[in-house]
C-alpha cells in the first residue's frame, strides 16, 4: 500500500507554536513519546508570527481535532490568556507552556519545573528534605523553583543577578512550603546537597562556570538546565569530581513525558 | 534517540479540511507521496466544523509554515473564495479542491478530473481523438469532463439525470475543444471507445449498473470513478468481457500525484 503508517483521518493533532519554529525539537520527541503510549497523534510545528498570535490562536484552537498546544519563544508569557483553567504550577509561576483540551475548556500548565523534578525521580533522586542551591530565577529557573517548592526541601538557596526575581521565588516558597528555610545569597555549595544551574552561563560556546569554583564534593548532585551542549563546563567539572550529574536533556525528556500525560488528561 | 524520523521543526505543514474528517485517506496517501519526492512535509487531518469555516480558514492560512490545503466535503464549493488565483480547471469548473501557497498568494485548482486523465496516461492511454461516453455530470463528473475537454476527444456523449448539468458541460466543450462533437443522450456505447462512470450507481453495496447493459465489447476501455468498492458491478462486467479497466483508486493516485506537483509549484 502506498501510504504512511503514522497518519490517517483519525489522527489527533497537536502543535508547538513559536516564532521562529525551525529549531524546535518537540515535533520528533513528543510525537515519539505519544506513539509509545500508544496514541494516534502527531505534534507538528506551527509557525505563528508574533504579530499574528492574537488573531490566529483562538481560531486555530477551533480545529476540532486539535487537542493540545505547546508554546515556545516568544509566546510563553502571552499564552496564559488562552487558558480557561490553570494548573497549580501555572498559577504560581504566572505562565504556561502547554494547553490541553478538556471537553469545552482549554487547561494551561507549565512543565519546565515539573520536568526537572521528573528527571530526578527517574534517577531515584528526591528533593524532599534536601538542601538545594538554585542559580538563575528567570523563566526556566522560576518554574524549576516552583516545582521544587512542592517537593518540600529543607533549604533553598537562591541566586540571580536580579535580586527581585529571587525575592519573588522566596515569597512563593513561604506560601507553598513554609517549613523550607530560604536564603538569598551569592552561589555557594557550603552545606548543599543539590546544585541546580538554571542561568544561561555555559550555553553553546560559553566556557564559563556559573560561579567561581574549582572542585566539588563527590556527594553533590549537580544539575544543569542547559540542553546545548549536553556537557556544560559545570557538568564536566562535576563529572571529573565524581558527582552525580543530571542533564538538561533528562529534564527535557521528563518534561515531554509530563506534557503527554497532561495531553492525555492524566494531570 | 527517542524521536520519530518523519517530523522536525523544519517540516512543512499541509492539511485536508473537511467535516467530518475521520474517513479521509489523504493524510496517509499524500504524505507517502510527499516523502517519495522527497519533501520534509506532512499532510494532517484538519477538522473544521461547517459553521466555523469562514472564521477559521483565513487565520489557519496565516500559519507561516503551512504551504497547502486540500478540501473535501462539505467545502469544495466554498473554498474557491480563499484563492487569490485560479488554475485553468478551477476557472472552468467553478470549484477548487486544493490551495497552494505561492509567495504571498494562495493559488487554487481542482484535481479530480486531472487525476482521471493522469490515471489514463500512466496506463499509456489517451483521450485524444477518442469517442467518450461520460455518465454523471455532478461534482466529480464535471471536473472529469473539463479535464477531458483539454485532451480534445473526437466525441463526448454526456448523460446525467439532470440535463442542465450536461448542457453546462456541453457549453464548456464548445469553448475549450470546439472540434469535439458533443451529444447529450441516454447512456449508450454504440461507436464509443471509452466509457466513464462518474455517477454514484454501484457505490458501496449498490449492485446496480449505471445503465442497462449485459455485455461490452472487449475493445472498450471502462473507467469507474467509484473508489469503494474497488470492483464495482460495472468494472466486474467489463473485466468479464475482456475490457481494459481503469479503477477509481488509480484516479485517486493520479490526483494525489498531481496535487503534490501543485504543492511543489510544478503546475
Amino acid at each position: 500500500m502506498e501510504q504512511v503508517e503514522f497518519l490517517n483521518g483519525k489522527t489527533r493533532l497537536y502543535g508547538i507554536v513559536g516564532d521562529p519554529i525551525e529549531q524546535v525539537r518537540s515535533p520528533e520527541m513528543v510525537t515519539w513519546e505519544m506513539h509509545q503510549r500508544p496514541m494516534n497523534a502527531v505534534l507538528v510545528p506551527m509557525h505563528v508570527r508574533e504579530q499574528d498570535f492574537d488573531d490566529v490562536l483562538p481560531r486555530l484552537m477551533q480545529l476540532h481535532n486539535l487537542d493540545g498546544l505547546i508554546f515556545t519563544i516568544p509566546f510563553k508569557a502571552k499564552a496564559i490568556v488562552l487558558a480557561q483553567a490553570l494548573g497549580a504550577q501555572a498559577l504560581q509561576v504566572g505562565a504556561i507552556n502547554a494547553l490541553a483540551r478538556r471537553g469545552d475548556q482549554w487547561h494551561g500548565e507549565i512543565f519546565d519545573g515539573l520536568g526537572c523534578v521528573e528527571s530526578f525521580r527517574r534517577r531515584g533522586l528526591s528533593f524532599k528534605d534536601k538542601r538545594v542551591m538554585l542559580i538563575g530565577q528567570g523563566g526556566a529557573g522560576s518554574a524549576i523553583g516552583a516545582a521544587i517548592a512542592a517537593e518540600h526541601p529543607a533549604l533553598i538557596r537562591l541566586f540571580d543577578q536580579d535580586t527581585e526575581r529571587s525575592e519573588r521565588l522566596a515569597d512563593l516558597f513561604g506560601r507553598v512550603s513554609p517549613d523550607t528555610r530560604v536564603e538569598i545569597s551569592p552561589p555557594s555549595i557550603d552545606g548543599i546537597d543539590i546544585l541546580l544551574n538554571a542561568c544561561p552561563v555555559g550555553m553553546l560556546d560559553d566556557a564559563r562556570l556559573p560561579f567561581p569554583v574549582s572542585t566539588l564534593p563527590s556527594s553533590l548532585i549537580v544539575f544543569d538546565a542547559i540542553v546545548k551542549p549536553e556537557q556544560t563546563p559545570l557538568l564536566a567539572l562535576a563529572q571529573s569530581c565524581g558527582c552525580t550529574v543530571v542533564r538538561g536533556r533528562e529534564m527535557m525528556l521528563g518534561q515531554i513525558s509530563k506534557i503527554v500525560d497532561f495531553f492525555n488528561g492524566q494531570n
